[in-house]
């Protein structure tokens, strides 16, 4: 068959790779008793709306709820499928727009097109078969290694 | 505060780290053409219930949603608050007891206590604060490396 992958016109298909893990939660303050409090976990940036986690080469993101709606237009009241994300980083903006234009011809549904983000990067939105929502993202404040790890070197507001 | 995770009475908190994503999918086979034939990842297992990606260091799974279901002993309709889980992998039999103990202590939900499990590991589930399910799992037949990245090491059944 043709594969869909060859419609990015390049030798490269996607990596095989989870960049973020982010989950929307309703009660920030208390998912943070949870997992920083709770699990000890620590975090290397929050503020009061998101709280990330460097993991072993990947992000763990928590989220309110109604801001990650916001993030991929869906209605925050019955949200799509669910209330969480999984991210996929690339190294340069113009990879962002080809894996867009791949999952939608693997058939995916657009959430939200690309666009510049307020953060900085450029980033779109799409949905699965099951309607679990991939965001593509070039977020120049972070650094990915040659293996695809992703590293958060955002300078960290508060930590406790 | 006393933090809950000298409930393990041991000197290590719970590792900063996700093993596993797995999402729960209606039909496997739609969910195989997107992500494999559409988007060009290749499977590194796969049988009639399940398909496992290797990621950096990390695993993604596919999982039949009525079998996601009953491994964390959620309602197939209803499914708590989304179907999928995040896993966090451990190196022996006896660190899960005690992680399961301290996500407890912290305010979590125990899904299913854990116990000897069907493809001959050790594991159970907890939901967080929000509702998504975590298994803490002893997989023997799974590699973790020193910084806890996963390799899947079982013989591949069957590839495309």
């Amino acid at each position: 068959m043709m594969l869909p992958y060859s419609v990015i016109g390049e030798g490269h298909p996607m990596e095989q790779r989870i960049s973020i893990v982010t989950l929307g939660v309703k009660n920030l303050a208390a998912s943070r008793r949870f997992y920083v409090d709770g699990l000890g976990w620590r975090p290397v940036y929050e503020d009061k709306e998101i709280i990330f986690f460097q993991t072993e080469g990947m992000v763990f993101a928590l989220f309110v709820r109604d801001k990650l709606a916001e993030d991929f237009q869906a209605n925050p009241a019955t949200f799509g499928l669910a209330p969480m994300a999984l991210g996929y980083n690339v190294r340069t903006k113009n990879e962002v727009d080809p894996l867009m234009r791949l999952a939608e011809a693997a058939g995916a549904t657009v959430l939200k097109p690309a666009r510049q983000a307020t953060w900085g990067g450029y980033s779109g939105y799409f949905a699965d078969p099951d309607g679990f929502a991939w965001e593509i993202a070039w977020n120049p404040d972070w650094h990915m290694g040659p293996d695809g790890s992703i590293h958060i070197s955002v300078p960290n507001k508060k930590t406790s």
